[in-house]
């Protein structure tokens, strides 16, 4: 429908326009070589071939204003980190990403051929092909990505495993994407590495895959921050933890590593964290840190033998 | 992140909120028995098991204000139509639910359990349990739905397929959506027929797998009214077509049928339309309406003898 402002169309003439529109964005977004047997962009819904092991799927939305800074940051960045994040949640069970579908709202004036280019950059990015897609007007810029995965050859790993005596690791150093962001905010430029962090986060796919076929009990994507996020794996498990050392990554201060969130790390429990180690060095994937334990007790949650409270500043409280 | 005129509160005490909200939600839209070996709310990614046959996805996403109109309608049909729409787009390919997720935007304030109520509603009606979710501050409402199906026995029927010769039938006489909105406006009472049929638009699951069974040549929903949605039918299939009638529901005037949209009734071609009457009638299902022919010569789109233009009223250009 019309907003006030716009000349009276018709219709057939929105409608018209809005084709057009799709057909330039799914030249960006669509996949070049669709697979055999497989409809994309262009039909009432997506047509994919059987999926191997479980179905995974999670949506995630981001909007303008709220997960980005127009003020910061170039409109595809918010495309971008969209469905990064999205395919981080499939990352976070062990899964394999097979599709996206994506919503977006904006109002007239939008540049949705640079939002779709973000979009499309991390769909290459993470091997995650856009399958299909909605566009409508709104005051807002948003988009909402949904995402599927699969899980060949062993089930996916759930928040909810952990168990007493697990070795708790994390996949990088943390504190990257908000440094990123204290560094963009005092001028830094955009091709800022840590800036980039931010910007362009990386979901850990293949360390996923990896700790699933490593038989990792627990894991999950720190999104929040590990100061939120390990509670509530701990939650679900019905655990408690003691950490010993949380990695700060390089340019990132302590308290960035422990609530910054952004940084889309995995946060991984094994009972055997040598047959980890070693899945991971086979795959040629960065050596994950060990940062803790997992205890029996779910009211004891401690980091240098002090309580780690839910954002894990106690001392802000 | 915050909107400037709310009151500074901890991230801490911002995501405690959110997760409380969240799990109000999940009370409303979650499923009560979870089949065995799926997870839906509470993890990264909900886990479902294997699909039969081909994996169907769409999304699709309804604002509020320009979806529906908040001061004609609750915003639970916000929620309602929002999940109806995007399984309309299973039932269009044939497609049986399996799964949807939904994303919603919404300001401080928004009754976001009634707006949910509506999304579970639409859900339970079509058998397609919400199985995750995200939800996030914004200017606007919107509910972006995000659908999974399968297509168990058969492949799923495109857009693409109509051939010359084929019939072409609608699963019931048309406008009554467009109809109940006029109604609406003009002060008939939310239970009135035509406005329910407005507010709560009943996806043709049944006859969408019914039509694939019985080897329908090419199908698609009636979102945006035959005028605009069967040439994208003629166009995806490169065929034009012969329009002899064009069933009116009771109620709705003949414009509302051809150009009114939202009624999600299903348009089908077929090269043996008796079996398609014989399928649905084994079904007890409504009787299809035979409505016209398909042709070869893809410029050849006329109604009554004359020229049936994109939005279906010549005499309005």
């Amino acid at each position: 429908m019309n907003t006030p402002n716009d000349p009276p169309v018709s219709k057939n003439e929105l409608v018209r326009r809005e084709d057009a529109v799709l057909e330039r964005i799914a030249a960006i977004v669509g996949r070049r070589n669709v697979p055999l047997g497989e409809v994309h962009v262009g039909d009432d819904a997506a047509v994919l071939a059987p999926f191997v092991g479980e179905m995974l799927v999670s949506t995630d939305v981001a909007v303008l204003g709220v997960h980005l800074d127009p003020a910061l940051f170039p409109l595809e960045d918010l495309g971008f980190k969209a469905v990064a994040s999205a395919v981080s949640d499939l990352a976070a069970m062990g899964g394999r990403p097979r599709a996206a579908v994506v919503a977006v709202c904006s109002p007239p004036g939008t540049d949705l051929e640079e939002l779709h280019r973000g979009i499309a950059d991390a769909a290459s990015s993470t091997n995650c092909p856009i399958v299909g897609g909605d566009l409508t007007r709104s005051k807002d810029v948003s988009v909402a990505v949904t995402v599927l995965g699969e899980t060949p050859g062993r089930g996916s790993v759930l928040r909810s495993g952990a168990r007493a005596g697990d070795t708790i690791l994390v996949t990088r150093p943390l504190g990257r994407s908000a440094a990123g962001l204290r560094r963009r905010r005092a001028g830094a430029p955009l091709s800022d590495p840590l800036v980039i962090a931010h910007r362009r986060p990386w979901p850990r796919i293949q360390e996923g895959i990896a700790a699933r076929h490593a038989g990792a009990h627990a894991m999950m994507d720190l999104s929040d921050g590990l100061g939120i996020d390990l509670h509530r794996l701990a939650d679900a498990s019905g655990v408690g933890f003691v950490l010993t050392e949380i990695p700060v990554a390089e340019g990132a201060s302590e308290q960035e590593a422990v609530s910054g969130g952004e940084d889309y790390e995995l946060v991984i429990t094994t009972s055997d964290p040598q047959r980890l180690l070693r899945v991971f060095a086979e795959r040629s994937l960065e050596t994950p840190i060990a940062i803790g334990l997992v205890v029996r007790d779910p009211g004891l949650r401690t980091w240098r033998g002090e309580i780690f409270t839910r954002d894990g500043w106690q001392h802000e409280l």
